[in-house]
């Protein structure tokens, strides 16, 4: 039995997120069955991140275990031809056989892109939510840095969230903008449920002069969803990338 | 009667192209309808660009008429919620009666993207062509140059066109890497039918070795479709813009 790890890029549009759930299709039963065609076995694999639906991935990982014969590094480019155009296992190699990227030291790159113009653009629609109020990027990039750290994020995850604890640890937090986008960049070393979304829809209302960025202090102290801003909509989420540490992260 | 523009931008992907034709639906076709709706008049739009099936545009042009008391320049935001999200009117203004962006000096800009990498991205898989085989750019680079100019592309031009003259003028060709995007972009006083895509399909095969840059002056010369490469996928090309010279060109 060999455990093997896959690192999957999906367009999210057409699924119902990650996880496998009774109303609709989701990336991880796709991977389940194009793999247990492949492999000729029943495949269940678990995954690092459970993005939600509408939500993209580059970056995102997963493992299963497997009897195949089939070399590890070969199941990526073997999958193609059964995975429809909008999932595509971009590597795939062999791990620990109890080794699972969620009980690893690792670190999450996110993007949440936004698309700044009068009228929305057909050909980035479905990567970039569309805003066309004028947004000041400095006052978001000066909110963003007070999120930067150990902290306790409850006032910025969603209700229902099945966390044990909500301290995590926001590395970077960069605001981007490459006209006519406007990019904001976090990394972490985990993230709670919709984390990511209500940070750029509370980010948004400080562009916006709704919120001023040192408001961002009192926000997380209140440890109250009702605080932060409105989650923003999943099509402008994009996991970019796990880092992983097995080792622990250098210099910790 | 009023004549009207629209700068208009689509993404190709579920179209059989811009103009009207009996198997599919088209740009023209659900133009025509909202505008139909909107002004409650039948409307028969005009295009600037009959842009392929699966060919994408951020700015082509196309004039309508109509006796509207809608202001023209309002005629944009006003059709936003009776277009499919895949075509966005951009732009609107009135125009004097007898202007046609088809009889008016213009220069095109196109854009063909390859994303080069061992696997395709669903991300930019409907924007930007898979080759997972290795490109000499600055091959690529060269044999563009060959094509800039006045001359008869008469073997860059799919076959059943009805052109009267092959004779085109490319203003400048470049081959642009922003790894792992390759990007072709050419601009030009008019293009045949299928023409960039040809000159793509041609410099990838310079790119590959397969032609050498010196053999495009035959190729141009040979003015037989057959000399020439194959037409590249249409999901790789963009009308990016059409830039308009009602006094001519400077300097012409």
């Amino acid at each position: 039995m060999k455990r093997i790890m896959l690192t999957v890029a999906y367009e999210g549009t057409a699924y119902h997120g990650w996880q496998l759930e009774p109303t609709g299709i989701t990336i991880e039963e796709v991977l389940n069955q194009a793999l247990g065609e492949l492999l000729r076995e029943p495949i269940r694999v678990s995954g690092a991140s459970r993005t939600d639906a509408g939500v993209h991935a580059l970056g995102n990982l997963c493992v299963f275990d497997s009897e195949t014969p089939i070399p590890p590094e070969k199941i990526a480019l073997a999958l193609q031809g059964r995975l429809p155009e909008d999932i595509v296992v971009r590597a795939s190699r062999e791990v620990a056989p109890d080794f699972h990227p969620r009980r690893c030291d690792s670190i999450k790159t996110y993007e949440y892109t936004l698309y700044r113009d009068r009228l929305p653009n057909p050909l980035t629609r479905r990567f970039a939510t569309h805003f066309y109020r004028p947004l000041d990027a400095e006052a978001m990039r000066a909110a963003g840095q007070y999120l930067v750290g150990e902290q306790d994020f409850k006032s910025f995850c969603a209700a229902g969230s099945q966390a044990e604890t909500t301290v995590r640890r926001i590395i970077s937090l960069e605001v981007e903008e490459e006209d006519p986008y406007l990019r904001i960049r976090v990394r972490g070393t985990g993230f709670l449920y919709n984390m990511v979304r209500i940070i750029a829809g509370t980010l948004i209302q400080v562009g916006l002069g709704q919120k001023r960025p040192e408001d961002l202090p009192d926000i997380l102290a209140a440890r109250d969803r009702s605080q932060a801003g409105p989650t923003a909509p999943p099509q402008g989420l994009c996991l970019m990338e796990i880092a992983l540490y097995p080792e622990g992260f250098p210099g910790d």
